[in-house]
C-alpha cells in the first residue's frame, strides 16, 4: 500500500472515534473518546518504532531519535474536538505529522536522507477549550504561557478538574520531550480563502489579535407567574441585549475587520417558571489590528455601564485570554515559498483569525504554520470538509518543510515575547 | 410546648433540609434533599399515628382515619423547591396541614370534635418543575390531567427519568389514598397584594390562564475566530431577539394584565469559541384573561415567522402546558368568609397568577385555596419571607376550614373539566 493510501486509511479510521451521525466527531478534551485517540496515537507511533511519552498537562509526544543528544524539531496539532465538531480540525495535522515522520524515518534508514536533528510529533492537550477553558491549553503550558498548576485546577461544568479528568483516562505523566529548536504545524484553514481562490497551501504569516471577556449579569430570581413585570430584575433580558450589542459592535469598523461573538451563555437557575437571576457569558473579539479590538472592547464596556445603570442590573466584565498578534517565522515563509516552487504547488500568504497551538509555541520557538483548504470555510461543525487530495498535498508539503528544518532550522528572526523555553 | 411553638420548631427544622447560605432551600424533585423532606414527612406523620403511603408518581400521603369506609378530605401542598428557592413556597402548606391534622386528631380523640369523614395530608411530587418539566406533575397525574407513564418517562437534563430518580430515593410505590371528596391548600401568596394591604388571608377565587411555548432556534455551528460575520447563522443572536420580543409583547396590553417570561434557555454547543448552532428556550405567558394570552401568542408567532425569514434561521414553536382559567369552589369562598368573621381575621378575594397543586386538583374535586402574605411579594428565591405570625394565623384559619369540610363538604358548584376522579 502506498503512503497516501496508508495515510487516508488511518485518517478515516481515526474519524470513527467519537463519530457523530452527520460525519462529525465529539471528542472533547480528556473524555473517553479523547483517550481513545491518544491510544491510537500511541499504537501508531510505537508500531513505527517511536518512543511515546506524556507530560504533566496531558500533551502526548512521539520521539523519533536519529541523533542522540541533539535537540528536536517539533511538529503536531491536536486530536481533541469541539462538541459536534469536524473530523479535520486538528486531527489532520497530527495524523499527517505522524505519517510524514514515519516516511522521513524510512528515508533516513534507507540512507536517502541525513538529518542533523531529531523529530518529535505532538498531540497537544485541549486545543479546543470547550470542556475546559481556556483553549490551546496544553501547548500554552508547554510554552510557559500558563502555569501548570493553574491549568490542572481548571474545572469543567460538572466540577471535574483537568487533573482528575486526565488521570481518569490515564494520560498524565511527567515526561519531557527534551530540547526543541523549531515547531511546524499543518492545519485546515477554517476560512474560505484557499477554497475560493483554488490555492493548495496557505503560508501563515501572523495570528490575529484576540481577546475574550467574561461578562456576568446579576439580576434577581423571581417567579415567572407571580412576580409583576414592574418588579422583575430579569438577568436574561439584559444578557440578550448584550448579545445584540456584541453583534452590532462590528458595524463601527470596516466589514470583516473585526469578528465578535458570544459562544458560551449560561442562564441561572434555568427553570421554565423562574425569572433568571444571573447569566454568565463569554464575549470573543478578534481582529488583525489590535487597536480595533481595543476600540470595540471600549465601546462595549461603555454600553454595559449604560445598560447596567438603566436597568438596575449589575454587570461585571473581566478580560481574559488576551492573545497578542504574533508574527510567525519570516524565514519559515521563505523556506516554504521555495519548497512550493520546487513542488510546483500554489501558495499564498495569509493571517490566521483562529488561535492554534502554533501561535502559543511561536511565542518561544521559531515556528511555521501551513494551511490546507476547507470547503466553504465551514469549521467547528459536522459539515467541516477537506478533500483527500488537499490532505495528501499537505502531507507532501509538510514532508519537505520538515526535511528542511531537520537539516537547517529556522533562527529567531523577530522578537518573541519574553518567556523561558522549557 | 404549645401547638404554635411545635409548628414553628418543625417549620424551621425542615427549612434546614437542603438549606442554602442565604436562607433559601435547594430541594429539586426526587433529589436526595427532596427524599430527606419525604423522610421527615413520614416520621412526623407516623409519630402522630397516621398511616403513610406513596403512589406511583411519588406523591406522599398521610391518612388520618376516623370513619372507616368513609371518603376523605384532602389537604396538602409540596416540599420540593426551585433551585435556590425559598423555604416557604409549598413547604409551609405541607407542614401546616400536618400540624393541623394532628391538632384536629387530638380534638377528635378528646371527643371535642366529631368529623363525618377522614383526612388525608398530601405532599405532592414535583410541583416546581425545575428538574423535570412540566411542573405540578404529581397532583396533575393524581387528577388524571397527565398520563402516569408519560410523566415517569420525563427526563432531567442529565437524561435521568422521573421513574429512576424516584426509585433511587425510595419513593415510588403503588398505593392510593382512597376516595376523596374535597381538597384544601394553604400557600404563601408569592405576590405583594396581601403584604401591601396588610390583609391576613387571601381567598383564591380563580387561577390565571397560562400557557408555555417550546421555541427551538436552529442556526449553524461555526468558529468564532475563523468564520466571517457575513457567513454566520448564529442561533444565539436570533434567540436573544426572541427574549426581547417576549418581554415587549406585554406592551400591547394594559399594565400587568399579562406577564411574559423566558426562564429556560439552553445554548448549544455552549463553547466560548463556537458560534451557537441551536438555542432551546421556553416562553411563559400568563393572564387572568385567556384572550390576552391568545393574542400575545399570536403576535409572538407572527414575529417569529418574520425573524426566521429575515435571518435564514429556522424557528420552531410548540405550545405546551396550557392551563385554562379555573374557578375554585364558590361555596368554599363563602365558608371561609364566614370563618374569617368568627376568627376576626381580615381576608380578600384574589386570583392566583402562579400555578398550584390546588389548580390541578380543582379540575376534578371541589377545592378551596388560602394564601398568607409574602414579604414584598418576593418568591422563587432565597429572599422569600413570611413572618411566623402570618404562618400561625394561616394554621388557625386552615384548622377551621378543614373542620368545616370534615362535617359539611363543598359540593360541585361549577363545571369542572371532564376528567374522571381516580
Amino acid at each position: 500500500m502506498c503512503i497516501e493510501q496508508q495515510f487516508l486509511g488511518n485518517f478515516h479510521e481515526v474519524a470513527k472515534i467519537g463519530a457523530t451521525p452527520k460525519m462529525g466527531v465529539e471528542r472533547q478534551a480528556a473524555t473517553k473518546e479523547d483517550g481513545l485517540t491518544k491510544d491510537w496515537f500511541a499504537e501508531y507511533a510505537q508500531s513505527a518504532g517511536f518512543e511515546v511519552i506524556v507530560d504533566a498537562i496531558g500533551n502526548q509526544f512521539a520521539k523519533v531519535v536519529w541523533k542522540e543528544g541533539q535537540p528536536s524539531v517539533l511538529v503536531g496539532s491536536h486530536l481533541d474536538s469541539q462538541p459536534l465538531g469536524g473530523r479535520f480540525d486538528g486531527a489532520y495535522g497530527v495524523i499527517s505529522a505522524l505519517h510524514v515522520a514515519k516516511f522521513i524515518d524510512q528515508e533516513v534508514k534507507k540512507g536517502a536522507f541525513s538529518p542533523n536533528f531529531n523529530l518529535v510529533v505532538a498531540n497537544w492537550f485541549n486545543e479546543e477549550g470547550a470542556r475546559f477553558t481556556p483553549s490551546i491549553m496544553g501547548s500554552s503550558v508547554f510554552a510557559g504561557l500558563y502555569e501548570l498548576e493553574d491549568m490542572l485546577a481548571v474545572t469543567d461544568p460538572k466540577g471535574v478538574t483537568v487533573q482528575t479528568a486526565l488521570e481518569a483516562i490515564g494520560y498524565r505523566d511527567d515526561k519531557d520531550p527534551g530540547g526543541i529548536i523549531n515547531y511546524a504545524e499543518i492545519h485546515i484553514e477554517q476560512g474560505r480563502i484557499l477554497d475560493r481562490e483554488s490555492i493548495e497551501i496557505g503560508l501563515v504569516t501572523e495570528s490575529w489579535y484576540t481577546q475574550k471577556l467574561h461578562v456576568d449579569v446579576h439580576g434577581e430570581q423571581s417567579h415567572t407567574g407571580a412576580t409583576a413585570m414592574a418588579d422583575r430584575k430579569d438577568a436574561l433580558i439584559t444578557a440578550s441585549q448584550i448579545v445584540l450589542l456584541v453583534r452590532k459592535v462590528v458595524e463601527n469598523f470596516p466589514p470583516e475587520s473585526l469578528v465578535s461573538s458570544v459562544g458560551k451563555f449560561d442562564v441561572l437557575p434555568n427553570s421554565p417558571i423562574v425569572v433568571p437571576r444571573e447569566v454568565k457569558l463569554v464575549v470573543d473579539l478578534r481582529s488583525n489590528d489590535p487597536q480595533i479590538v481595543q476600540k470595540a472592547r471600549e465601546i462595549l464596556l461603555n454600553q454595559l455601564t449604560e445598560l447596567s445603570s438603566k436597568d438596575d442590573i449589575s454587570i461585571e466584565a473581566r478580560d481574559f485570554d488576551i492573545r497578542p498578534k504574533y508574527f510567525l517565522s519570516q524565514e519559515g515563509i521563505k523556506i516554504n515559498q521555495s519548497i512550493a516552487e520546487s513542488l510546483g504547488m500554489s501558495t499564498r500568504l495569509m493571517s490566521t483569525m483562529a488561535g492554534h497551538d502554533a501561535v502559543a509555541i511561536n511565542s518561544v520557538i521559531p515556528t511555521m504554520m501551513l494551511f490546507i483548504p476547507s470547503k466553504d470555510g465551514i469549521s467547528h461543525c459536522e459539515r467541516e470538509f477537506t478533500t483527500n487530495e488537499d490532505m495528501v498535498n499537505g502531507n507532501k508539503f509538510l514532508k519537505e518543510s520538515l526535511k528542511h528544518l531537520l537539516v537547517t532550522p529556522m533562527a529567531y528572526d523577530q522578537p518573541f515575547i519574553s518567556k523561558t523555553v522549557r
